[in-house]
């Protein structure tokens, strides 16, 4: 199925994309940063430096760790990091929405084999 | 300002980005694909890859060259090389338009300096 790659650049810079979104919801979801970034493959330091470069876009943290700090305990999103989520994955729908005849006529030119 | 980096990813493989979108359209504005990929910064290898990787993805030339084939003459798009850029440049502007309220709120959140 033909589907889109929608990223949010904001101002002054700074982006949200799926990857980030997708690590917020796991940590949402996992009540941990280290295993949300482990659910995609990513290093618990790789993890960290999105959550740190998505407080740093904001000024405020998207998450928040409980006892234990950053090497124990477990982690929530914050109110910002859950309109993170919510904001990013309606976003994404309404793109889908909205490009869904230029995508069929370009998916209608791709040659397809066998 | 905030905007968006939209990318059409296309079944069975294969995508059509801004930076596809922009090569196209320097290959129609100079009718050449390395004067094209050198407005953009881009090696000549690299802007012919970027217009075969559509052909593949296509199955047909989305530019053709003109005498002289690689190494001189001049290219221009085809109907379909056309084609991929109008409907790519009118899918960006639908997304755009599709993702205004929620950038806005995301926009809302990122702290100001200064």
């Amino acid at each position: 199925m033909p589907d889109i790659r929608l990223r949010l650049l904001l101002d002054p810079d700074g982006h949200i994309g799926p990857g980030r979104a997708e690590l917020l919801e796991g940590i949402a979801a996992l009540g941990s940063i280290s295993a949300a970034g482990r659910a995609m493959g990513m290093s618990y330091r790789r993890a960290w430096e999105l959550v740190e470069e998505m407080n740093r876009i904001f000024g405020r943290p998207v998450a928040e760790t409980q006892a234990g700090g950053r090497q124990g305990g477990g982690a929530r999103l914050t109110d910002l990091g859950q309109l993170v989520v919510t904001r990013f994955r309606s976003a994404e729908a309404a793109a889908r929405r909205a490009v869904a005849e230029e995508m069929a006529a370009l998916q209608k030119e791709v040659r397809r084999e066998g």
